[in-house]
C-alpha cells in the first residue's frame, strides 16, 4: 500500500527474465444477516491440490477471451444465486511466492489475484453446493486460516467495506427497501463497531442529509414504540454523487 | 467499475482454456506546477514495438521474483529522481485486447497492467532522460491520445487524485513545508477546478479542522497584504487518521 519514501533499488544483480503469469481473480462477498447483527463472507472449501480441504475466498483462473470483471462474475453465479449485487475491483496481490505452485519445480509461473469486493443482500442470496466440498457464509469474526494470502485479502476487503459504508449509499443495497433508522443503525453498527457513533447522532445526521424518505407508514416490533419506515431516495441523493460526502 | 445487476452468463460455447498473461505496472506520476496553476502528468515517448513513437505512461513488465510494488518503484526510479513521494496501488486494467501483441497471430499472451497512483513534488523531481525518445511534464488538459488505453488508466488515476484530496491530506505531499491558505487553495483550485469552493468557505473549513499550524512567519508576495504561512501538524491530525473526513 501506500509508500512515502522512495526505495533504494539495489541493482547488483539484475534479474531482467520477464515472469509469466496466470491471473486469477479472488471475490470478497459480503452480507449482512441484520436480524442477527452479524457480517458474513462467503468461503468455499477446496476441493483440489495446493490447499486441498483449506477454506478459502471463492476464486477462479481467467480464461482466454475473458475479461477480469467477467471472470469475477463467473465465481459469483457459480456460488450464489442472486437478484441485486454490488460488485467492484478491490486490489491486485501478485509478490512472488504467493501461491505454492509458484516453485520453480513446479509449473514454474506466478500467481497473481485481482481481487473484488461483493455486496449482496443475505436473505435473497441462494448458495449453490454442486461440486464444492464445502461452502458457509462466516462469520467475520469466526473466519479459520484461509489457504494462500486469503486472509490479507479478506481483511483489505473488510476495510473496503467500512470505507463505503462512511463515504457511500452502499448500506442501502443490502437493507430491504423499507426499514427503519434502527435497522441501518444495527447494520452500521454490526460492520463499524459499537463505538461508531451513538444511536441518536446517527439518527439526525442521516435525516440531515436528506436521502431518507418517510413512507408515512409505521411498525411495530418487540415491546417498543412503533417505528417509522424509510426509504432510499435515490433522487434526492442524485445531486450529491460525485460531491465528497461522510455519511456517520 | 461497480456494477449492481448480476450479467446472465451465457456459456453456450465455454471457452475453458487459461490465459497466459505478462503483467506490466504502469504509472500514473502526477506533480502540481503551484507556480503556474497547472496540473501535469508525466509521459514517455515509446522508443519501440508496440505504438513505437506514442506517447504513454511510464511502465515496465514485471521480471521474475519482483514484486509489483518494487516493478512500479523500479519505473519511478528510472525516470525521476525525487526525495519524497506517495505511492499506492490503482486498478488493473486486463481485458482481452487491450494490447496489439495480444494478436493470436502474435506472441499469443495478454498483457494485464497493474496501474499504480503516484504524486511528486513538482520543484524537486529531476527528469532522467537516459535512453528515452522523449519524456514530459504533460500539463493534463493537453494530454494527446495515448499508448494502448493508457487515456482511460489516466482518467481513472485523475478520479483518484481528486477523490484523494477531497478524504485525505495528500495536498501536503506536494506542497513546501511552510505554506499561505491561498497557496492551499491554489493547489486544490488547480486539481479540482475553479468552482469546487469559494476562498473563504475552504478558509474557514480548513481552519477549523485544526491540522494547519500557524507559523506565526507572515510572506508578502506581490501587491496583496502579507499572509501568514501555515504548515501541516501531522500530530494533530494523527488521531482522525482513520475517521471519516472531508477537506474541503
Amino acid at each position: 500500500m501506500p509508500g512515502r519514501t522512495q526505495k533504494k533499488l539495489v541493482d547488483s544483480a539484475p534479474q531482467r527474465i520477464l515472469a509469466d503469469f496466470k491471473v486469477g481473480v479472488d471475490n470478497v462477498i459480503f452480507s449482512v444477516d441484520t436480524d442477527q447483527n452479524r457480517l458474513l463472507v462467503l468461503l468455499v472449501m477446496r476441493h483440489e491440490e495446493p490447499c486441498i480441504g483449506q477454506w478459502s475466498l471463492p476464486g477462479t483462473l481467467v480464461r482466454q477471451g475473458e475479461s477480469l470483471e467477467d471472470a469475477a462474475y463467473r465465481v459469483l453465479s457459480e456460488k450464489i444465486r442472486v437478484e441485486n449485487l454490488y460488485l467492484e475491483q478491490l486490489y491486485t496481490f501478485g509478490g512472488p511466492d504467493r501461491d505454492p505452485r509458484e516453485a520453480s519445480t513446479s509449473y514454474g509461473v506466478r500467481y497473481l489475484s485481482v481481487s473484488h469486493f461483493a455486496l449482496v443482500r443475505y436473505v435473497e442470496a441462494e448458495l449453490i453446493a454442486d461440486g464444492v466440498s464445502g461452502i458457509a457464509w462466516y462469520p467475520m469474526h469466526q473466519v479459520p486460516k484461509l489457504a494462500f494470502d486469503h486472509n490479507q485479502i479478506l481483511e483489505y476487503g473488510y476495510r473496503r467495506l467500512r470505507n463505503k459504508l462512511e463515504y457511500s449509499p452502499v448500506a442501502f443495497e443490502v437493507l430491504p427497501e423499507l426499514f427503519t433508522l434502527n435497522d441501518l443503525y444495527q447494520l452500521y453498527t454490526t460492520v463499524l463497531g459499537d463505538n461508531f457513533s451513538d444511536y441518536s447522532n446517527f439518527r439526525s445526521r442521516l435525516l440531515k442529509l436528506g436521502f431518507l424518505q418517510d413512507t408515512g407508514v409505521k411498525v411495530s416490533r418487540g415491546a417498543g414504540r412503533p417505528a417509522t419506515l424509510y426509504r432510499f431516495d435515490a433522487n434526492a441523493f442524485a445531486p450529491f454523487k460525485d460531491k465528497p460526502l461522510v455519511f456517520i
